[in-house]
């Protein structure tokens, strides 16, 4: 029997590190998983990794072809296959993430940012089938955004475009771990989310059951199982959350006029406390012309293995290109 | 000997329309105006397109064949040709632009915004050459913009990508025409800086030649030639726009990453009283990694027929096609 063409894609997170083989149709055929060892020398995850290969390769035998490795990593450049300053990894400051990996595997190795292998996974295997321009939006620890315009990642001029994290949401506002004040990622994440539970138990006096802990203590899961529950400050959080972001994608809107936009990460576990202030907030800050006509949708893969499908995506997509 | 192939660029703007013929080089063989009579029925526009139509190839004769004709226009769909509620137009909620265009030339038709064929004239024509990603801004009576994506006009879903004037600025600003609170267009353009010479001049006791003065009396111009003069209103009222519009291209930047941005318009005639203000607090609200790698240029057709430029580069994207 031939043997099945699939690409291997790796969603390498600041703890644990995903890999999956995925055939054409978006078939995850198998998935491993292991630690990043982000506070150790790159060298020690090029041996995990190594090893995880191993093991796939000895698993799936002579029943696969592999092709390909797509990555999707954060800061890194698509252009060099580096990683730049990566904040939460000790790896340097330059990391030759896709040597590396290449040296590793033997395969030709392709690497994105992890917010615009998300884009293209939700394009190519997710909700947004068939789309031609679509945002995908990821709200976890930080804010992420990926876009795809006319069927294709936009990756801009340097490779640095689809960034959503740092562009400013309140003039003034919270000091950012980027230097700058006020950036969306400071509230509308789920560190966002924290922050504001910690400063409005500070600063006001509503009702709640999160008064006086300190933010290390403030568990973004218990905040939307509070909110849900009618915790006064909890909401709140939620609303100031969606609020910012439905006005910063009224910008999106009106600069890209996407088909959708698709929200994932850990924040969207709270479905509609995110989704609805979001959605009203974006519409009401939109000029008639694009009323009602851009959904903001939770991304279908949020509950999958999105990010490893993502990676797969981009490697079929350089393979077929 | 053979005709020379070239396209027709029509710049339709609210008191006149601009004709010209425009070889592939990007020559302007001959150019015409007439008025574009936008307080009359559209079939009035049609009869002076007519004349000057006929006034075209009669001078030109076989000299030159004509292949497309490229249109830029206000209000546009580029998806239905159509101008649909135009303000500044009381040719009806829908014009038929191009089917009209056609039938009295008996050429293919191509319309879009106005601020997108800019777009196109600047990377075709203009100091744009060779730059797979720029953004163009008009910063006139109103803002407007057009992004070039890999190296094709981005026009989104909708065929309404690039809409720079209505994106909020100022929370709670100035009532906008179009019924939103601080767009950028309030502050950022010849009518925004106009309304900011009026306020300052009533709500401050900054010395100035404006005192006093309806806006009706306050003229573009003048405000600008006043702010060079050290008119402190006139130059706090540029400071105004080009902080505001700086500001929002940070944003720009951060979700385009384009290689240059190019500035044009009224506006622009104020030189570094626009542009300075500009590049400052664009790049003061950068993430690090942006920081020195965008230019805010002016664009290269300020002073030359660009927008006739540009509605001809459509005119021959479309027919290379």
């Amino acid at each position: 029997m031939k043997p099945l063409d699939a690409v291997i894609g790796i969603d390498l997170g600041g703890t644990f590190t995903k890999i999956g083989v995925v055939d054409k149709q978006g078939n995850m055929l198998m998935l491993d998983r292991f630690p990043s060892r982000a506070d150790e020398p790159f060298e020690y995850f090029l041996e995990e990794l190594q090893q995880s290969f191993q093991n796939i390769k000895k698993t799936l035998g002579e029943h696969i072809n592999l092709l390909a490795i797509g990555v999707g990593a954060p800061d890194t450049n698509c252009f060099t296959g580096e990683m730049e300053n990566p904040p939460n990894f000790k790896w340097g400051e330059v990391v030759p993430l896709a040597t590396g990996i290449q040296s590793v595997t033997k395969l030709p190795v392709f690497v994105n940012n992890d917010a615009n292998v998300a884009a293209l996974g939700e394009m190519i295997y997710g909700g947004g089938k068939g789309m031609k321009h679509l945002v995908v939006v990821t709200l976890g620890t930080g804010v992420g955004s990926g876009f795809i315009v006319d069927g294709k990642l936009h990756i801009g001029h340097h490779g640095m475009a689809g960034e959503l994290g740092h562009v400013n949401a309140v003039r003034n506002g919270r000091l950012c771990r980027c230097g700058l004040y006020g950036c969306l990622e400071q509230y509308s994440s789920v560190t966002g989310v924290r922050k504001s539970v910690r400063i409005l138990a500070q600063e006001t006096d509503m009702p709640s059951r999160f008064r006086g802990l300190s933010l290390e203590e403030i568990n973004g899961e218990e905040v939307a199982n509070a909110a849900l529950a009618g915790d006064e400050i909890a909401k709140e959080a939620f609303e100031i959350a969606g609020k910012l972001l439905g006005e910063k994608l009224a910008d999106v809107v009106a600069f890209f006029n996407p088909e959708a936009i698709f929200l994932t990460g850990g924040l969207v576990k709270a479905g509609k406390l995110i989704l609805e202030p979001t959605q009203k907030h974006m519409e009401q800050n939109l000029l008639h012309i694009y009323h009602d006509r851009t959904k903001i949708l939770i991304s279908d893969l949020v509950d999958q293995e999105g990010a490893v499908l993502g990676a797969a995506a981009l490697g079929w997509e350089n393979i077929d290109n």
